[in-house]
Order: structure tokens, then C-alpha cells, then sequence
């Protein structure tokens, strides 16, 4: 179990995900359901690109903000974002309840080594960092107010230190990052020692070539699966930039045989990571 | 691809599986989940079973309205359900799109066997079907005013006339039943002919036992997934009555290496199904 290779899961999504919701409660439900789907599985990074075939990407900042704003631990959410119309429905959405979303804690039980998400606060000469205990930490290390940190512990109470955690430090999922690209095209071409995996109803059956990925994928680092919408799928996006998806070796449908119209992008995100998290799980 | 062999597809889920939702809405919402899972995938059958930990299933009938309510063909929802408090909120529910949801059509655009999903209604001495045309079809055959029938087109307008289709006439996924059972041990003992595989977090990898699954999947007619809660498991549900889990052979956890604290119920049921459906799509 513990030596399965786990490739760096990423995704692509556009940047019209959220047009087939008319309202903003539904759209932000929406976004929780990527949200929770990607920290389920471990994905690391999520790409938004611009879909071209729509004016102009309305949803795009709600989108964004809502991922953002579902991977910070609740005891930061509050001081990171302040309310605002985008996240006038954050209240009723599902936890995530993801490793970095750590829980309060008594200042005398944190450990040695224990990281936490943290924001560097200006006090005084030093720096300190808010980390969700009942007091700021103070913090070794350079950073401005308002950063967003890793803070790993280095001294416990009552003469509690901190300084920034590095890669090392974090043994588990830490949560995803929010990226944005303009073309896909681009997004493609440029990732370098990653396997593509694109989403379509047009394509192959992943069972086909599931040897042929399975063997593959230890050669690559990172691992992009790509989404269209139950609307405009992959291939439309990547003609629209004056690409082409025959290009690409991966071109799977992940759900052979539905029997609804469409299966809906929400649906389409959890279903194929939890298709590929079982193929990689051996 | 055509060859395939598909088992009828079942699932069981037990009737506390809307108590982490608090309001109707969201209750609604995740019902409508349920369907579109089960509808991507042909479900034929949702065995709710009665969870035994909990006092009281007052979300029981709101589960099994709403189920039976969105596989109904929207031209029938209005005649067989009237508007009670219980479907409040269907009408912000995702719409289905299985196969027997047709579309309203013109009748004469009406093919001679074509299966349309009807009502009975009793019309002078004769019977006739509401089959979502502009018109009652001439029904040939027996049945109750208000029984839902699917009705075979056997003469084409205009001179339209419809009998009971038989299960050779229907030829695609044809919706799902809904059906209540108390314990969930005698529904596992008396399923006869049936392949089953418990889900649970404490459970083995379906990577592990893939092959065996997938040899034996032939040798029974029906494929039955059972679910519990995020809060309570399967074995958790087998012990309250007196039973246990250990007597079958597929106790599985379908997501490996989950980093949230828990997969949500409707997230099991759509993450196990594409799953399944990619480990039979061969």
C-alpha cells in the first residue's frame, strides 16, 4: 500500500464550468462539488483554461474564489476572506475535512514537526503567524502580512516557535492549487514529463488502454486529466484555438455505455478520478 | 462493445441516507444525486433497507417519492404526482435523460414499435394510454385507471393504437425500481442468483479482487452494491441486526488512499458505479 507511486494528480477544467447553472447558490454548490472531488483524490493542481466559444467567462472569478476559498482550513477563512457577494453561499456548503485542514487545538498539544496552514501577522519588530491555535506563533523567517504559509513547528509550548515548512515536511495531501491559463493548447504542449489524459465521449474505452497507462505512468511525474463540458467537449475547445485533439495518444471515454443524455461535469470529475484512483491503486 | 455482458445492476441503500442533509432543499438535492448516479449507470433496482441505529426514517418516504418521481417521463410527472410539500423543490432538480424519459412528440411522427413509458386512463367503455402525445393512444389489453403501463406502439397513426410491451420490446435501459426492505440481512440471504459487493472504508482493495470479480461476473445474473453511511458502515448496519459482514466475500473500499475524512454518501454511490462500470466495460 504504502509504496503505490503516486503521480502528481492535476486537472483541467474551463473556464465556462459553470454556465449550465443559472444561479449563483447553484453555481457555488457546483464548485464545492469539484472542490471536494479533487481533495477526495489527492489532485494538486487545478487548471482553469478559457474556453473560447463563450463571450466571456462570467463565472470565471466565483470559480476561482470558491476552490480557493474551500481549500483554506475554516480556522483562516474568516481572516483570508472577507465576505463578499462571491461567497454569500459559503455557509451551506460541504466540509472538505482534507489533512491540511487542521482543527483548532489546545496551544500545549501541538508537536514537535506538526505543520499548519498558517498567515504571517506584522507585530511589533517580529513576525508571527496565525495557525488556528488560541495564540499567534511566533514565526523565524522572512514574509509579509497576509501571506499564506506553511508553518511547521520547531519549538513547542510554552516557548512555541515556527518557522516555514518545506516540501519535506509535509507527508500528506496539502490541498490544491488554483492556476490559470489562457489556452489550453498551450497548457498541453508546455507540461513537460506529464501524461495527458483527455476526457471525451468520442473517445476510447479506458479499460483498452489501461495496461499501456499503467505501464506509463511511473515514467512521468505528473498526471493531467482534461474536461470539457457536457456542451462543448475537448476536442471543440482545442479546435477553437486552432488545435487538435488527434494529437493526443489519451483520448478516453471514462463512462462506456450511460444511459442519460450527459453526464454532467461534476459528475464526470468525480466519476473519472475515482476510475483512475482504483487503476493506480495497485 | 455490443457483447458485453451487463448483470442487472442493483444497489441498496439504507433509508437514513438524507439525515446529514438538514433542510428539504438539500435533501431533494441529494435524492436527485441518487437518480442521475444510478440512471448513468442502469441501476434496475434501489433497495432502501431500514437502518436500524436510528430512531425514526422520516426521510424515508421523501427518499422513495422522489426516486420513483425522476424516473418518471416528465409528460407523466404532473398526472401521477400531484404537488405535495414533499416535492417542493423538484423543480430545481437536474433533469435525467435516461432512455424512457422520450421526449413529447408528434403523434404522427410515431413509429410502429416504439415503447413509450403511459398511464392508463378510462375513457368510455374502451381503455386508453397517456403516452405524452397530443393525444390518448387506444389502449389493447387489461389495467386500472392511473396504472403506469409501458405501452407498445402497434398500429401508427392514424390509426394509433398501443398494447403492454413485453420485456423483449424494450431494448434499452428502461429506468430503475425503488423497493423497501427491513433488514438488510435477509435481503442479502435470499438474493439468489446475485454477485455482492459491500462497500466499506475498513474493506479490501476491489484492485485485489478485480480479475476474480470479473471471472465470476458471468455466472450471476445480478449485481448488487451496498452502501451505508459515512457515519455508520455496512458492518455497523449487519451487526444491529444481529448479523455480520464477514460472511461475504466482497467487502471492498472503493477509494483507496482518500484524504478527506469521509466520501459522502452520493459521492460513493456515483464513485463506485464508474468504477464497477469500467471494471465490466471489457
Amino acid at each position: 500500500m504504502s509504496n503505490r507511486y503516486i503521480p502528481n494528480l492535476w486537472i483541467a477544467i474551463p473556464d465556462s464550468s459553470l454556465s449550465d447553472e443559472q444561479t449563483r447558490r447553484d453555481k457555488t454548490v457546483k464548485v464545492c462539488q469539484f472542490a471536494r472531488a479533487c481533495s477526495i483524490f489527492r489532485v494538486k493542481k487545478i487548471y482553469i483554461y478559457h474556453d473560447r466559444t463563450i463571450e466571456s467567462s462570467a463565472d470565471l472569478s466565483l470559480l476561482k474564489i470558491v476552490l480557493r476559498y474551500l481549500d483554506t482550513p475554516q480556522y483562516l477563512r474568516k481572516s483570508l476572506y472577507p465576505r463578499t457577494n462571491q461567497l454569500e453561499y459559503a455557509g451551506i456548503l460541504h466540509p472538505i475535512n482534507a489533512p491540511h485542514h487542521r482543527d483548532r487545538q489546545r496551544i500545549r498539544d501541538v508537536k514537535l514537526g506538526d505543520v499548519r496552514v498558517g498567515v504571517i501577522v506584522k507585530a511589533g519588530d517580529g513576525l508571527r503567524a496565525d495557525v488556528g491555535l488560541s495564540d499567534l506563533v511566533p514565526f523565524e523567517g522572512s514574509g509579509f502580512h497576509g501571506k499564506k504559509v506553511n508553518v511547521k513547528i520547531i519549538s513547542t509550548y510554552p516557548s512555541l516557535r515556527g518557522k516555514e515548512a518545506s516540501q519535506q515536511d509535509i507527508k500528506e495531501y496539502w490541498g490544491y492549487e488554483v492556476l490559470e491559463v489562457h489556452d489550453l493548447s498551450k497548457l498541453l504542449e508546455s507540461a513537460l514529463n506529464t501524461q495527458i489524459l483527455i476526457t471525451s465521449k468520442k473517445g476510447s474505452y479506458l479499460k483498452d488502454k489501461e495496461a499501456q497507462i499503467l505501464a506509463g505512468i511511473k515514467a512521468f511525474r505528473n498526471f493531467l486529466i482534461v474536461f470539457g463540458t457536457p456542451k462543448k467537449g475537448v476536442d471543440e475547445m482545442l479546435a477553437s484555438e486552432g488545435s487538435s485533439i488527434n494529437v493526443y495518444k489519451y483520448v478516453l471515454n471514462m463512462f462506456p455505455f450511460q444511459a442519460t443524455k450527459t453526464v454532467r461535469l461534476e459528475e464526470a470529475i468525480l466519476g473519472s478520478l475515482s476510475i483512475l484512483n482504483h487503476v493506480i491503486s495497485k
